[in-house]
């Protein structure tokens, strides 16, 4: 019953959109005085009578259901679209020469709101927090991007129907065949299958080359339409190339994200902060990426608006306006949560979620605060958002916690804002591919007495022990770690004898 | 005397430069608790006592010569840019990477006023007028910068140093040598050769591949800095080219300039303003060009923001606010000015421009108002803006009427706005390439009756006199113009005889 009247429904959204396509190509023709206003008229009428059955199946299947179907939601979610299309809230681009998948024009109504929205972070959060906004240009030079690890590592996997070329990305592919197989009510799978493909499901998002080449095969997952097989895996990087300057000689990319210009500026941002911690860069500008299939409308396209902030912190993260968030409750999916049984976030204040440690520490938590008040200020339903941590494995090695804002869209929970303590890992990066050196002096109220250990190589004993080889040693000696150099200094010590060095040490 | 003044004044200009590092790294190292404060003290004394000697010798050199030579407006200017990148209004991009010319990154202040003129110009002009505003992505696909000419034209010559391999900009070394010829006062040129220069000089911008070519040889132009032989100048393509999509076969260009959005995108804005003409468009955002040697600062470089509008108006001219403008009085530096001996721009109330014929109609003259009215309230004194008419063989052959909004710099007269009346040359464009109308219907208050020529062929005569060339026959007289056709119809009538039609008519 259920199903008949979904298809029915989509089917009657079909004509409705049809018959309002012919009534706007009446109206036009009126205007040019081709045609009768009666024409018109019994058009509109006709069109009417659609919405009414439309409405009425809708509210039938509701009833029937009691829920919201995919089906229906894709049929609202085509309907807004063709409705914000039309009415030029945004558009695919370049539609006279048939368009490109992942770029969308504003109109004038979209740009309003854009430009609402951006002014608003604007104030929220730049201008409030007396940020110092940088800007920086989109083509960038290949070192900048090598040295933050986005030319070795922004790629998606890629798989390509070995018969006609087409490319897909290969996670999307084994997702929807791994939905497919838990959502086939003629062949339904064994208890432990389940387990496994909802397992598998889960860190499709983790797999590495090899693994996802195997998960591909092992599930016998083929193009789709085509049917035809598909290539194995391999890594394609997402980041549009171009060539700089006249020559040819030198790579360029389009940036992928607006925050490499503010790490890249450090030095001059800290001068210009009169030399002092902590401060906070901001960027709004656009990021490009060139998506394997783009789709999903705006939420993923190829080139797009970002509004970052890189708040630069010293090893002391308390904030001293945590106060003012810490008694705003989000609603938080901690890891705990996520890991748990019910599998759904709770509301929580600040203060406690830093309190019990769910939340690593004051700076992140103030920052998740000031951004569910965004949310708040452009009019999104708090409870269609949530910020949801990173479970351990989705995080980078060098990162202390990370939350996504995430909102609930009719495409389910979709990553709105990244909050992250990335650590000193960028500035770390710079330093060391550009040799200059990206770090902050602190000075401190009291001066702090500290124990260093430090390898001072008697010269004169190396030469008579090591003779040619005492530079090698001397360099080895002059390296080791604080703990490395007290243990062999305790070795020495206790054996009164000998130790080896490694050159791995 | 002026010329020793003129070097001493550099060489002091410098000497200031350096003394105000010495005193900023000292400030650092105070801070950091590395010296005493009276070091710091002795230092800044010193820069003091350098810069009052500094204006002594600029009120000097400018007591002895009456003018603010290029050299002392050099050394003001890297003075400028120097505070202005210090206090970051802007500064070189990818500075620990060793900057790339041509890019540029706006800190804080500078971010400051770039707002602010943006938010101005959308008010002045967007808001204030009801514009249409659109935005979108720079990333365009070929076939939309091959139907705009891009492709195809948008090009500078370029010349390399045969042995080094560096590039440049053929019209800059050809105009800098030229330059350099009038200036030498060693080795004066004849009256004759001045001429000659001077006239050479003034349609450099205009030269054909094959001009430029033979200018160069002719006046034996070498390599900057190593005096090497340099090759025939070539076109170059000033677009930044990439390749969009996972499959490499796509070419993608970043747009060169925001307008072409605007015309691709003309059927549905149309549509959106009620099918009705005149109405406006604007776009604000960023534009790439590959300068082959960009300098002159923010002048002349690679990523830029664009502001622009494309006013579509119907074949009435006339502007309902034009009254507004009528009474203001622009300096206008008219093609007859141009040409004439004064060579100096003058003022003009536009409604007399108008009347006159001076600037071709009133719409085009009511943009150049309210650019001038923008220009004042973002600052810019009256007497160094001008609007420069383009002189014909300046203009593209489908331009009605050209004006650039000029402002006076230490770089001398720059063209900030262009205001062109382009004719449908754009909207046809891309009609032709697209094959999608992109036409307006004006429907008259009355209707009008008018008289046109059309050639109905009798086919059974046709076929009885050409037989098998009766179809080629045919399709020649469908396609002649209406003059052709009548000027035809002329020539069988007064002869009573025969006539030829060519397939070139």
């Amino acid at each position: 019953m259920a199903e008949q009247l979904e298809k029915e429904i989509v089917l009657q959204q079909e004509a409705v959109t049809k018959q309002g396509d012919v009534v706007r190509s009446l109206k036009a023709s009126l205007k040019d005085g081709k045609i009768e206003r009666s024409e018109v008229d019994a058009a509109i009428a006709q069109l009417n009578g659609l919405k009414v059955s439309l409405d009425a199946k809708q509210k039938e299947y509701e009833k029937v259901s009691g829920k919201v179907s995919s089906q229906s939601k894709e049929a609202f979610r085509a309907a807004m679209a063709g409705t914000l299309e039309r009415r030029m809230f945004y558009l695919p681009s370049f539609k006279i020469y048939g368009s490109v998948a992942g770029f969308y024009d504003y109109g004038p109504p979209g740009c309003a709101i854009k430009q609402n929205i951006t002014q608003t972070w604007r104030q929220h959060f730049v201008l409030e927090e007396n940020m110092l906004e940088v800007e920086c240009p989109a083509v960038t030079p290949e070192v900048v991007l090598k040295a933050s690890g986005h030319v070795d590592r922004f790629t998606d996997f890629m798989v390509t129907d070995v018969k006609t070329g087409e490319c897909y990305r290969a996670d999307h592919l084994l997702e929807h065949h791994l939905e497919a197989l838990l959502d086939d009510k003629k062949t339904p799978l064994s208890a432990d299958k389940v387990k496994e493909v909802r397992d598998l499901l889960a860190s499709v998002g983790e797999l590495k080359q090899e693994a996802m080449g195997t998960a591909l095969t092992e599930y016998g997952v083929k193009a789709p339409g085509s049917g035809n097989d598909i290539s194995a895996p391999f890594p394609f990087n997402l980041m549009f190339k171009t060539s700089i300057g006249p020559k040819g000689d030198m790579v360029g990319y389009l940036r992928p994200e607006t925050a490499q210009g503010i790490f890249v500026n450090f030095r001059d941002l800290l001068y210009y902060n009169g030399s002092k911690l902590p401060f906070a860069a901001a960027q709004i500008g656009n990021s490009y990426r060139n998506e394997i299939s783009p789709r999903a409308g705006l939420l993923r396209v190829r080139e797009f608006t970002q509004a970052e902030i890189e708040h630069f912190v010293s090893e002391d993260k308390s904030h001293p306006k945590f106060a003012s968030v810490a008694d705003l409750a989000p609603l938080l999916y901690s890891r705990e949560l996520q890991m748990g049984e019910a599998k759904k976030a709770q509301p929580m204040t600040l203060g406690e979620a830093v309190r019990r440690g769910i939340i690593a520490n004051e700076t992140l938590a103030y920052f998740i605060g000031r951004t569910w008040l965004f949310f708040q200020r452009v009019g999104i339903d708090p409870a269609r958002m949530r910020f949801r941590q990173h479970l351990q494995h989705e995080m980078a090695h060098y990162a202390a916690d990370c939350w996504d804002g995430e909102v609930e869209t009719s495409y389910g929970w979709v990553e709105c804002v990244g909050l992250a303590d990335r650590s000193a890992y960028d500035l770390q990066a710079h330093t060391a591919m550009s040799k200059v050196d990206l770090v902050a002096y602190e000075k401190f109220p009291e001066p702090r007495v500290m124990d260093v250990v430090k390898v001072a190589p008697n010269n004169k004993e190396l030469g008579v022990a090591f003779r040619k080889d005492q530079k090698i040693v001397k360099e080895l000696l002059e390296n080791l770690t604080e703990e490395s150099a007290l243990a062999l200094k305790a070795k020495l010590e206790s054996e009164a004898a000998s130790a080896t060095l490694s050159t791995c040490d």
